[in-house]
């Protein structure tokens, strides 16, 4: 049975988990006072920009909202868009365990612009609305597009100027930047996102993501709860995200990041494994969309959305998605343009391989 | 540098990494709807009793939040000791996460009696109090020493006598276990115990612990929020203690507890690994204490409470303990009974040898 | 300086403050077991039949906020339209306070159909997603707009079907029954509203609503927390709705809903002060449409939505509507069709007189 | 039927009913941007000094919460007598809406001291831990007790010293300030509280109490979310503590501090409201428990507290107190020194007379 269901169905990469096993030398201090967190820290700095900061959490939403506890006051709403993660897939961890409200704002392919703040700005100052403290990007989006950073700048300095501050859910950051050809840094620290979700699971991971913060702006930035740095790990462990051996997240971050004086960028060996893996998922998803056109498959699949990282979304008709089903497992997206048609989500991962991706295009053409 | 700090220092045991990778074994489907996890659940049904629901989660917080969580009403209290863990290291969790009042009851070595259910029984149906829903125990308690199972049920029966449940805070349940000679079931499943936050990074997991339903009333239970497996799965979503990637969590779990079909007694060779791993911790707490008493070191370095399991509680100088430092870690408990002694608190764990053991004697002596 | 800017700007009603000065007769008992209390809640049985359980609150949103929490779980959602005042103008009460997501549903002239519901329903059993448990509807809406009893009881047996419960927000329900011609029941019970927020402050109080319990399903309901009637009063202590001095509130909705024994319908002399406020206030806003109408003003005032009850709508230019700020207090509802042009509410309470509505028609006509 | 039971029985003052009904003076800008907040505000900067803001809230309750969320970060603790009533009384109102936990610390006759502080300052920094943010005080004492002046600054300084800010429970605040002949002012700006509970209906009010921040030091503050001043505003509505018509509130406060000029102390005709009231149920109290002594009662009556304020708490045979219920009520307070014996609590209130008083002292003879 071959999978393309999600990225979170690979299993861990081996250099990860060699990473894992090594960290397992000895006792080590807990609750992440540990010299593999240590390293991290200082990767962190050489990956994000030297005042970066890095908190290895155990996942992704848990990421997620300890970012937004710390960018935003009690009474603080989340700008983001209504596909975002947050708002449609945390079971409303955001409002649960942060007490924040999602102002979601409609979004094309995935991705939302300026007028997204605008819509929400006119109710700063008024008591009876939550107030616009931060505005929360997806990169890779939630529909598998990709912002520019030229975007990103352009997000970013308009939320700023309402006063408002920038989180970004990098659940998969390093497929963006894969794709877009740059770093990690140019897409967070210089684009101006103040706190980050940066995500391993994904790629290669285990268990754990992490909060970098990026920008601090201290007590006086607007609709700041407190420093970004002094609050985070107070709301990590209230939240129930710290680790007792945190070494072990740690060490999984490190096998992806690289260790301190490593190379940042380049895909072949002794290149960043976090790039390594989002640029071989990318390289698959763009096999699978196209081997799907290449087979004559189009006028019965219709690839939906554009293919910017790892995951294809394409309509096809209902009884041939079933059929497909015997053989590989995916998830439904939504409805397709017609009752007969269903919208599907097709995903890579680090462990697709090229032959996994043909084999595939050949059964979805005897299943349509 | 030694450590007799926590038994989160300690790495993780080989058997456990070795089930890590072992899991590392191609795709699966995640959040748990996985093999390793199904194994898991027949597992637990064979250890704990065959009503069993095991639901593996990130930490111990989340393990004790979700339980609460599920067996308190949003109006809830939870009576638990002054010392416990829930009330004093969780910064706040069950309050900020859970929105529940701990009702804290006065403990003697770390022990409530059923005492602390009437203390607040009191207030049922008072609208001006939160509503005592749930006793939480914890076993190894906070002072290392242990509940018999007619203590724990003479306190179930009485807070299920109130209309209360009964939730067991389980992070050294092991070494309870152990220390007793009985089975995990005699002390929890048999004794009463509905919910149960099981612990693994404490005896040799990595990361992540348990929530295991023992006995699930459903909707009509007193103070119930719903049926506890009902409950469970859609908490440990919203507190953000879902892993993506559940079956490394279940692996961890399944080395500790045994393949389904083995022993769940014994500590020699193919004896389940919580029980060797448990033993061998308490063992060495008792030769630290017996090797305290041996070296004539007890007119300086009195211990203050009993032995029961993997941690011996003492006060000495406090200019002594300033000295131990140098050559070993531990944390400070409390004040002694003079501003010069000071109380600390010595805690072994499964990777303890007898020489650690021997060597922090002779330096404990040498420091006095 | 007029005001057509909020129903709450109004004054206390004469028959109300005449109630609260009756109330304040000697001693009674606190927090609700008084006699004007106990008054109010047969009068309740009367208004919205016999097993309706009323609990006086300090304001709506409280009433809103203790009616979600009562018939949702903690994992709950709450559909509810775009511009439902739980979603848009309670500063995220419903999610800090009461830990739900609001899951919005596009609405079309302030009301949502079925879909509403289809729109989530997919989402039950998902534990990624907030679990829809109630349907909350606004009657009159925030548009100003009314339900019929027909839209109410599809919607009910809609969301019932799917496993729902439904609330109903009727800040302004006397102004719906008012315009719809039938009792409080008609719209409430008998089309199957499970939990009710009753509005009072807009309709001549002072200060307070109330939650009235219409069905109970008890434990077993789906999606319940507990029995409604026994959740509210812990839930409207907890979270800060219970006035110790509750006679002062009762009275108030007393001398709206009417003693016991005194008729439920009629506005002449000796009808419930409820309707005769209610009806007023529509008839003064259909006066004042009229009045735009008649005085010609309609191609440069545009009325933008039906005027169901008290509240007109429209665009003007932005000029005309700052000249008319020189005589009038009111809100601006959006930015209106083009750059030049706004959207405006003028809203009518029960101390409107018709002088007034003619003399604001003249100012109106000098400022266009 | 008599009543001791509790302030909150008694009705409101005809001069809070008068300034009431005077209020209702026409329309008025609602959610306190109105006349009689404006002059309420002016008031308030008279009493307690020219910074001091005042947030009129609905209940006391709300009134605690509101301060120490504005007080305390996220991850704050809020450190409190054991029986103060925002650790038993407001069914965990500051856990479950303000995500805080209470510090109890033990009391003597209602009040803590310095040490209080101490106990906790160490967990400042340590993760693990709630983060004591702020020390909160109840001024008079649940046990009837008062602190003094310099007591009050020497816990304030304790406080600030640590980086606490300082909250004072002032439902009572009058009392205190009656029996200690002293302003407002005095024990609450002068001796360093940083925010204010200031209570009303025990007082002779109907509905509402107030906040008053005294000292805002901005972002900069230890363990400040915000600065007060900002944060108050935003945490009253989301908290659903804001009443449209809060002009009604106003009025009562207005009525009970005085308008703007009028003299801020005396207890004759003229002097300020809250001041004649509490005095005189101060008085009343002092009159029950002379008369009790000069009755020759005290053998079976025994007095358990000093009466520096409105309340007497005593214990008597059980079987007396039943025989007293059939003459007035009353509420139990603890049980007694023997099995046989029951504490309870009689207080007095601005309707209590001497007659009342005189009675119930007979009455009291008959029951023991």
């Amino acid at each position: 049975m071959q999978h393309f269901a999600s990225d979170n169905y690979a299993p861990v990469h081996p250099e990860v988990m060699a990473a894992i096993v090594a960290a397992n030398d000895g006792a080590a201090v807990s609750y992440g006072d540990d010299p593999v967190t240590a390293r991290l820290q200082d990767r962190a700095a050489e990956v994000f920009g030297e005042r970066a900061r890095i908190f290895p959490v155990l996942n992704g939403t848990g990421a997620n909202v300890i970012s937004l506890m710390a960018a935003a006051p009690r009474w603080g709403g989340v700008i983001a868009s209504d596909v975002a993660h947050i708002n449609t897939d945390e079971n409303g961890a955001p409002e649960r365990v942060g007490s924040l409200k999602v102002l979601a704002a409609p979004s094309v392919a995935g991705r939302i612009g300026p007028d997204a703040v605008d819509r929400y700005a006119g109710d700063l100052g008024n008591v009876q609305r939550a107030q616009p403290a931060v505005l929360s990007l997806t990169q890779v989006t939630e529909l598998g597009t990709v912002y520019s950073p030229a975007d990103l700048k352009l997000l970013a300095d308009t939320a700023h100027a309402a006063g408002l501050r920038v989180h970004l859910d990098g659940s998969r950051l390093a497929n963006a930047a894969a794709t877009l050809g740059v770093g990690l840094r140019e897409i967070t620290t210089d684009v101006g996102v103040d706190i980050l979700s940066f995500g391993a699971a994904k790629n290669g991971g285990m268990l754990g993501e992490a909060v970098v913060v990026l920008a601090d702006g201290g007590h006086d930035a607007p609709g700041s709860a407190a420093g970004l740095v002094e609050a985070v790990p107070y709301l990590r462990k209230a939240t129930m995200q710290l680790a007792s051996k945190t070494r072990f997240v740690s060490a999984q971050l490190l096998a992806l990041l690289g260790e301190p004086g490593a190379p940042t960028s380049g895909t072949g060996e002794g290149a960043p494994l976090w790039l390594r893996n989002a640029a071989h998922s990318n390289t698959m998803a763009a096999r699978l969309r196209a081997g799907i056109e290449t087979a004559g498959l189009t006028s019965a699949v219709r690839i939906t959305r554009p293919t910017d990282a790892n995951v294809v979304f394409a309509t096809l008709p209902r009884a041939a998605a079933d059929r497909l089903r015997a053989h590989a497992r995916f998830y439904d997206w939504a409805p397709g343009e017609t009752a007969d048609r269903v919208e599907v989500r097709w995903m890579c991962a680090w462990d697709t391989t090229a032959a996994d991706v043909d084999e595939f295009v050949r059964a979805l053409g005897d299943a349509v």
